[in-house]
């Protein structure tokens, strides 16, 4: 009852806290036979890591990832796979003095409020480092996506009052990653990093939203009423920290159409193949995947950690002024790009494998 | 795996097809000692059903409700309580015509590309009458969540271009029901009436949005990384027919903030209570709830099923014209709104209990 | 957590109290496309009702199953299936003069203190009417494993102190069931009868032991670890009422043997079939079948309704003496044959649609 | 679906192969505030480790554990607490000649049927090295048993033929284990040993019986139906390597008995407390904790790996005469205490939690 779980077949344990010995995961249920390579898991966290570009910050971990099971030879065994990452860059004295201070929208409080205990040293198990685990997993999930030629994809495509004006369906997914926002549009890149120069002078933060592409997605995957899949991903998407809003397809734009306007009429195309003319449902119907890209985007509030001096109260009760020591990222939103990815494909490799047992024609 | 069940410890598995034999739920998990009347699911089950207002349809479904087990003298046993309703008003003529066709926006087309067999009368499996389980059940946990004070309250806050403009923080909600809104707006209500009866006069139909407030949640819910409170939320919302979008607290309203406007700082107030001076965390904070006022928002596509012609593909990949016969409702969102509740109820009441075992103190 | 799901795939929740509304199952997981026939469940239930032999009891009760959904056109819709018996023969009023006395090895006393709330008539929830539910559902699961050739064979080994002298391997499980101990020994069968007589004239009852025979099992049905086959096997025969003792294969007589005696020689046949020449880990090794016979053994006690006077104390504990009224079985071991074959079935069913996604091969 | 996972609240997921890097666990579930010291778990785990005594191989494994999340100042933080073992003494190279040998009785064969491709070094995830995982939780979940007063206490009851003399309720399990059996019969563990130096001098292997007492437990623990304590149990037990049998209370011996001798007679104590005068139930009634004794008794088979040489198939089904190669015990029963002792906690931890939202009296 923990809630560091994920997935029903291609199930995850996810452990750590930001400053204690390491982070790590467990995947249970991942098929064997499949070829896992460390490198791909590492350049995956790589990925992640900050102090990728100008617009993220300049501390440097090590994220260094073990395979401790589950994998022989570069192969799949079919037992679970644990990969773990000690942490190491971990300053925390610089947390000291925020000790006893509930920090103003962070879980500090809330965790003392539940457990009676709270691991202080950079945020415990609330920070985002746990995300570290997300990634390692998403990409032993990705190698199985590969396989089947699914293509994900997510990018920024809003910072603060900027915002891409590329629809999704143009974006050129299979071409190299141009920049920290994933975006082929160099004067918003070049906007965003100013945009995001000038917070970090101010001590202040940006949010801003994520798109996500799937493609090639094979018809049927998702269950029917709870497990619906855009509801899997919602939750996975709400799951991450700082996400404030998931919409599917259409989203809160649905709400200013008609249905007429809004329902995405069958055709058959040249392969006789069957689809639809336009994709309000993003992919997706009755919760199921029906051919079509997914697409659906999430939304991140500025990050709660920001240099200006702020008010709160401490473990007492007592108010408190105070101010943040130590690096911070003013905009954490593209660092949230391999994350999106990570969930997404952690919840598309689950529900393939769900949807082997669907039908007895598989059975 | 098949999805049909929602909640770790207060867990139901929904079952039913529209013009099957019934439509029902088992809640395994359900405290023992808890006082369960059938008239208070009933009472849930008639707020669903159509016919209540100008502004839904006048099919008048029966669903009478049932308590098949679980419960002795009025008095919950701890053991699974199945609640089942009969399917009567059941029309199944009215589908022949569209039998073999894949209407556009349902699930017709990814149910036969998945199962390789569909129940097509009425929507089968897919259809929104498997919530009259959501409802029962939710009625359920609500006897749960009364016990303990804890206030849900529901309201459409959009509907197409009109919207509420009365803030959420500003509801009354313990006045009685005034309107199938849920709205103390008598001027708003008459226009979305009117602009319903305009859609239907023209064979489309119109989405919206509904807002949720929980008021009196104890501080603690909710479980960190995966199951966070507001994560579980999203896909219950998620998983109701026509949803396309949540938000939590500040929403996507977040991305136009700066962190220091966004952060919502802590005070004591006289009963030596911690909580904050703004609340754009909607009441959780790292996935636990912190005693605020939960608010969150969802959207609701405007309905697929229109009385306008429509072109699609059938069984066989042939293009066909084709128009809905019999009822359907221009607009659903009103009687979502009992929907919303009672997922909202299923989700707190599982949270509540789930986080019995969180620390050695309950322990 | 209410203790009510078994199966990871296809799962099933049982509800129902004895003398309640109805008792029943829900299947959720069940592939698409399986042809189930009313009957077919109804057939299984009639081989558990009592009144079938001499040897078990006269009360008829009429247990006539309803599909509540699920099933169209007796095709599985890959949807929730729900099988509901209403309760009908049930003489409440039986119940009456026990319903404040704590019966010797019944649930009365532990459903009160786990519950501080109970239905005493006939033993609610506890009551063997429970496994209808069982039944309904392995006749399911058997119509899956009907497909895949596999077969289930369960028959009594031992009732008393008279055991069948028949070894597991000679037993020719395609012969039509002779007799209520599902035994080829028409002389043991004469002296079981005659010793349960006795029983039942003494006021008394007997227990016994059933023997489980899988035959063309698939090799690599089982998870490792915890999941074993053979320990998800005894959780299942150990979740019957009045069940005491598991043993697989060798059994407790493995204790006796040494390793060179025990281990299985693999060989290879006739038809290039890797085989063992003895089959001492009764057809699971590692927890994964292996493709020779299955075969395990369930211990039952004496049934603990007797109808000779007894002490016991009230449920305010005072000392009482208490005789049973109404119909009762003196051996309820033969009823548990159908039982056992069901609980069987739903393992095994569930095991094989987990392992289609072990390997990559099958992905 | 992996099967690597046990458990509803405190939920343990177990990963590693006996030659990989790491053996470990992670518990999700457990609660805050637990002290949760490094050397308890250590000292488990040297309790369980070879070359205790004269009657168990000379393998000096060094499994040092390392807390890697979860547990900040030697208390639990409610978060997942992930125990890691390195893999140190491990010589692969003895496993070369067996590499393509499908030893008898071990799960060679059936992982490759399963899974196409096996890691052979040492049984890989089938070795009894992965019960290092057991251990380590189980350790965890004894600290919360303590603190409930549960006293756990297994030994070993039979090797062969000799069989202990002293009854389960006259063990006296306060005092100091005596010896490498647990059983204060100097004279039985003489024979034992010198039986296993006979079998050890023939090449040969011995099984035998472990019987568990669990005392102090609560009333109330276990669900009804599946869920039933000693099915849990029966399960826990069976997924154990090399066991064969579980047997509860009366065990295999109630088919000998009759109802009226069987059923345990309730009483009021000197302390208004409900017992029963025999205790032939073993401590469960209708699958829940009735607080008399819990006692139970498992079987293992002589273990697989033996000196003698023997013959089998090689991968591609030819014959094969092999001979194992290196150290190995001729009898690991008593080996088996720590490990029947560790699940016994886990299934107990677990079902305490559990039981903690079985009324609204606790709700």
């Amino acid at each position: 009852m923990g809630g560091n779980q994920l997935g029903s077949v291609f199930r995850i344990t996810s452990f750590g806290e930001s400053h204690g010995a390491a982070i790590g995961v467990v995947i249970d249920g991942c098929p064997a036979g499949l070829v896992v390579r460390r490198d791909v898991i590492q350049k995956a966290l790589d990925r992640r890591a900050p102090g990728r570009s100008a617009i993220t910050s300049s501390r440097k971990e090590k994220d260094i990832v073990e395979i401790l099971s589950g994998v022989s030879n570069d192969v799949s065994l079919g037992t679970p796979i644990c990969l773990m990452v000690r942490n190491q860059d971990a300053r925390s004295e610089d947390y000291k003095n925020i000790r006893n201070i509930y920090r103003p929208s962070h879980a500090d409080y809330v965790y003392d409020a539940k457990y009676g205990v709270r691991d202080y040293r950079g945020g415990g198990r609330a920070s985002a480092r746990e995300t570290v685990a997300r990634v390692a997993a998403g990409a032993v999930a990705g190698i199985l996506l590969d396989r089947l030629g699914i293509k994900i994809y997510a990018y920024v495509d809003q910072i603060y009052k900027l915002k891409s004006k590329v629809p999704y369906d143009q974006m050129d997914i299979n071409k190299s990653i141009p920049n920290a926002l994933n975006i082929p549009d160099d004067t918003l890149y070049d906007k965003v990093t100013k945009l995001i120069q000038v917070a970090k002078e101010e001590g202040d933060s940006l949010g801003g939203s994520i798109c996500c592409i799937i493609r090639n997605c094979p018809v049927g995957l998702g269950e029917p009423v709870f497990d619906k899949l855009h509801a899997d991903l919602a939750k996975a998407m709400m799951s991450i920290p700082a996400s404030r809003g998931f919409e599917i397809g259409s989203g809160f734009g649905a709400i200013l159409m008609k249905g007429s306007e809004h329902n995405d009429s069958f055709y058959t195309d040249d392969h006789q193949k069957i689809k639809t003319k336009t994709n309000h449902s993003g992919g997706i119907q009755g919760g199921i995947s029906n051919g079509m890209d997914i697409n659906f985007r999430v939304a991140f509030k500025p990050v709660s950690t920001i240099a200006k001096e702020q008010t709160s109260v401490n473990t007492l009760g007592q108010s408190v002024a105070f101010k943040n020591i130590g690096r911070h990222d003013p905009c954490v939103v593209p660092r949230a790009i391999p994350i999106v990815e990570a969930m997404t494909k952690l919840v598309l490799a689950d529900h393939y494998l769900r949807n082997k047992t669907s039908t007895i024609l598989h059975a």
